[in-house]
């Protein structure tokens, strides 16, 4: 009885309003009607991902989008740089494999964002693409892209960069253009607060130029963007989800403010780190300038599995909580505090924690909760 | 964003598969479909009542069901016994004046239920019937009700016993045939976990037996009992509320089970309780044995204004709690903690609380949430 | 498979986004969200009736607000003119004698109207009130509302004149104020397209100067009027059913408007007309005058039960068609055409009936729905 | 006001409830309650394919599960043989093309579906799979499969058989085992009566063990298979529409029964014929062993726009047709009669379209609808 808490990092809570939206009677996607609905749709994705630039609508998970930003710009056989950040960047990574491209790997401690760094030294003018994760959602650290930017720009090569945004995007501060970004990733459940379905590419002119030859059909972002000139796919759309899109859109956009929605985020990732601190453990990222705003990721101490901790919170307290991926796994929870979210449920979402900690046996301070409320009163 | 806390003690947070429920398409309230719906709900009614006898359904608020629990049973210019116990008896009383009835109150001081000590002192044969609010939402305060039915039966007297359940109905215990309760009212918006709408009147073989000559249509039993044979009504009954109520009536019967739905709410205010000490404050309810399980209404200290506090946890915390009433007005305010609840709601009640009343400047130990926590985890 | 056509003159078909809307969290009814939704519902209230004074809405079915209509004007005793125009003026007629008041009951044959030529004979300075149904939902006849006023002021006398507007309230012309109606009974189910649950009474100054001594509580318009002041209710308003009320206020005064809504229900009344008459069947209504807008009552021919038809209507087709009641049982059926409906949802409704007219082997002539299609063309 | 009738071949109507199944919140599509869904629907999904094997769960549109089919199966240059039956035959051949592969096309007058005599002429060992589409929606017209398969077989070359069922599947008989099959595509709008955004692939074991060299990621069936024998997906599952898609099965195959399904198209479709027939117009399907259940495309005669008739439509009676595609632009108009659907409605849809093509000035006899009443009588 009660609300489920689903704090995993997406997909996320969909407010009932978008849910309500979602049931709406589909109609005809070769009418009028969808055209005004697509228009509304796009003209604010634009503003979402800070883009003059056409961005792309795909019936399909995020995994999908990833694959469109690759099969677009590259050709078989193209050598990219990556950074492992986390579990997800070693599956892109991967797809990028399977896909024919060779991907030179800079190593990672899963604790740490993409190294701008490691680009000086790593990145030849062989490299087609530079990959990275914005927002690790495996481990709560965030890269720092405009210095990314600048690095590669120091090089003197001219790489496409292509971004994972799907857990910052709408979430954490983002700008595909003012940060010369190629290809920006992102999807619908995470901080569009929407349920999953929706992939998106948002695409720079550079990017639109350099097509590859990989092949593609249903990914190719050029009947998309002709056909969406008159507010029209060249599949069928997923026209429930975009009307909740258009209904999300509203909200982040229009009535809360994107500012105010990244400043939200912000401030709830801080309480979070607070509480942790309080209870005496330590969060997985490891750099004060990398923490996410959208998820943190907590260690638990040796000898403590933290899916343990995971089961418990769920079976007692009804909230679902993220798994360690990867090397993480066992070893680390997830706390999502993104999208459709705002004070008490923060305190009901550490309050939860901090009960299954002690539930599980592992040691904590009584503070946690107690110490995020304070953070909270800082900045009411 | 994010979901407002609704913690008034009613209306409480409609379950979302409820509000799916309701949304439903209306059917003809004359066919079959609506014979077997009706059927579903008045059995699982009788239920939640704990009677064997009917229960009647109007579409109105629960003051419709307390005009009609006097104006079935009760003649112009009959005496009433009544009980003092806050803000809702007082308004019943001033129904049963206004309806033409003598009515003798029994002086209360809103911090105790109705005394059981009262009825050898004051109840006589000339008393038609003596009402009774078992759960006073103004103040959090239960009255017995067993120890009621007893002391009216000490008197050798038989009025009829008229009892309020508006705000425990689903919530706490409550027996209307054990307790010998001649009719009992309720309504939806509270422990039934449904939008404001339908008025409920439970009703014992003695109170149909005794009608009074009361003017009375809309309200009278008989029709609705004859009609109720078939599966129909003889008014156009609240349909779509109906299929909200089949569904939260299987949630409360079928899949937590009335006694769990019971501890539960204990615990919750418990809860609730020892945060409130914990902050030091006090509550509203003076007697242990009187508790309310479904709401706490909490005193502020001399010269701190509770609906200051009110404001203050709405505008910063997007929760609504129930303002003082009548003499409490500015003096208290109430926890609703009731219906579709649980452990993690009533944490980031509890933060709410403890932040607005710092935020008003009300001084408080800082302990009070944790203390709450403690106690759920004790019985997790 | 396939939609429900719920054809019975109401409850009527809840356009789906009214649904939605009635699937909205329930919120605080004191808090400010609340006074504005109960603003704009009352406001446009007012628009509905074509009254600039108060509007009463009650959480009751329309039977309820029959019986405020009563209890608020008229004292024990008081004698009012009524008229027989078929089953549901009979049902106020017997609420009226049930709450002590004396009916003088000008007979009719279900055929007709109330005669304003029976005003001069019958009304006399005696009559505190005069009762009349505007539009019979029973036989799809209107009565004419402004001749039998004009009838009333030529006797000299000053009666309140009470008026059912139930089945034609926001489907047919109607004015609450230039008609000079003391009370219009109205509720949600019908042509505001809503699901039953609300009650409503347009009042009169005259209606408001003349308080009747009958006991009242519940329909006192007195505090309702006192609290709707500031946007709140004496008691639990439906809050779920006016977010309802406020959409279908919208779709009908702002998206369609008024008139356009009256056009189409005529335009539906007529071409309904046509194929009952190609079928060589005879509707209810006997005056040219008099037809109903917004359902039609048909007669089956001597030895064909129109129930047996309906029958095969709801088992064959899945439509829903009112009942004969009263003296029409078994002899008549009637066809709901109100509310949220059209062009192709009627061409449905009367396929259905010449289906099942056929399949009960009432002998009809072929014609009957093309015979609406050419009305339907003729003012496309 | 009143509905909108959605008449085009898909997307179709959703049913409410299926709608309301979708506004679920979404859940932790890694926990329990997820898996439990997901079992549910895929067990059904294989029953409506009717197969055994395994059923792949896309989040894209129909033309994302063709690009799927192809990938998975064939390599680089690999030649298929297919038909050109219409427009969507069209745009799968011209998606092979695109991932590089050689199509060999079969001419066809789009009136015909794929002709299985054509197989002895063309197939040859050359050829690694033959396309066909089901049922041509830009046509309505029914390729024979089952003749297909045994002249594939008669010729003694093995290819996989790959058929698009995307508007038949869930509408019209279809048998992926036991007609050989090896790679059935399919969608959620149209006879599943979801809204877009789920494609669909059923896998015959040697489809399976014939693993092209298409490079492939997203839509790789074996990640996909290995994480369904748990209940998850190797990406994020469109979660809310696997909801309504769980529901929709439930409708199809457990209340109304997938044979009763395909018999209410069937009769469906014949009553349309009978009404074209009757305006003395011309359906586009050719051959009597060949229409389409699902749907209608009608020819207007020379010198009578089509789109006229489908804007008349749309404008004066609010019903979406769909429109003449490819080569047929212009010279035909589609009824699609598909989905949550029943008699009334086909009453509404036809007579929407005989007054449309009235207003459009097309020469017509005055019978249609008339007609395809008698037919739906004939077996109501």
């Amino acid at each position: 009885m009660g609300r489920h808490f689903l704090q995993i990092p997406g997909p996320t809570d969909v407010p009932d309003r978008v849910l309500r939206a979602i049931a709406r009677p589909t109609i005809d996607h070769r009418g009028p009607a969808f055209a005004r609905l697509a228009g509304e749709v796009l003209e604010r994705l634009q503003a979402v991902f800070r883009t003059r630039h056409p961005v792309i609508v795909y019936p399909s998970s995020g995994t999908g989008a990833w694959e469109a930003a690759l099969v677009n710009t590259l050709s078989p056989g193209d050598r990219v740089l990556a950074f492992e950040t986390g579990h997800f960047s070693a599956l892109w990574c991967a797809m990028a494999a399977r896909l024919g491209l060779v991907v030179d790997l800079v190593p990672g401690d899963w604790r740490h964002g993409a190294d701008p760094g490691a680009i000086a030294e790593r990145l030849t003018a062989a490299h087609a693409a530079v990959m990275v994760v914005h927002n690790e959602t495996s481990t709560g650290v965030r890269s720092r892209i405009p210095e990314i930017r600048a690095a590669v720009d120091r090089t003197g090569h001219s790489p496409l960069l292509l971004v994972d945004t799907i857990s910052s995007l709408g979430s954490m501060d983002y700008r595909h253009d003012e940060w010369g970004v190629d290809v920006s990733v992102g999807c619908s459940q995470k901080g569009l607060m929407l349920p999953p379905g929706i992939g998106l590419n948002a695409v720079s002119p550079k990017a639109l130029a350099h097509r590859g030859r990989l092949p593609r059909s249903y990914w190719d972002w050029e009947p998309v963007i002709a056909a969406n000139r008159d507010g029209f796919f060249p599949y069928t759309p997923p026209t429930n989800l975009l009307y909740g899109l258009r209904e999300s859109l509203v909200m982040l956009l229009e009535e809360e403010g994107l500012s105010e929605v990244f400043r939200r985020h912000d401030r709830h990732a801080e309480a979070t780190r607070r509480a942790v601190r309080a209870w005496g453990l330590e969060v997985v990222c490891a750099d004060e300038r990398e923490h996410s705003s959208s998820l943190t990721a907590v260690l638990t101490p040796d000898g403590h599995d933290a899916d343990a901790v995971r089961r418990l919170v769920l079976e007692r307290y009804d909230m679902s909580l993220g798994t360690g991926l990867g090397r993480l796994a066992g070893r680390a929870f997830r706390i999502g505090h993104l999208g459709h979210f705002n004070d008490l449920t923060l305190a009901g979402t550490l309050s939860g924690v901090e009960m299954g900690l002690r539930a599980a046996g592992v040691p904590i301070e009584e503070v946690g909760v107690r110490a995020a409320l304070a953070r909270l009163e800082e900045s009411a």
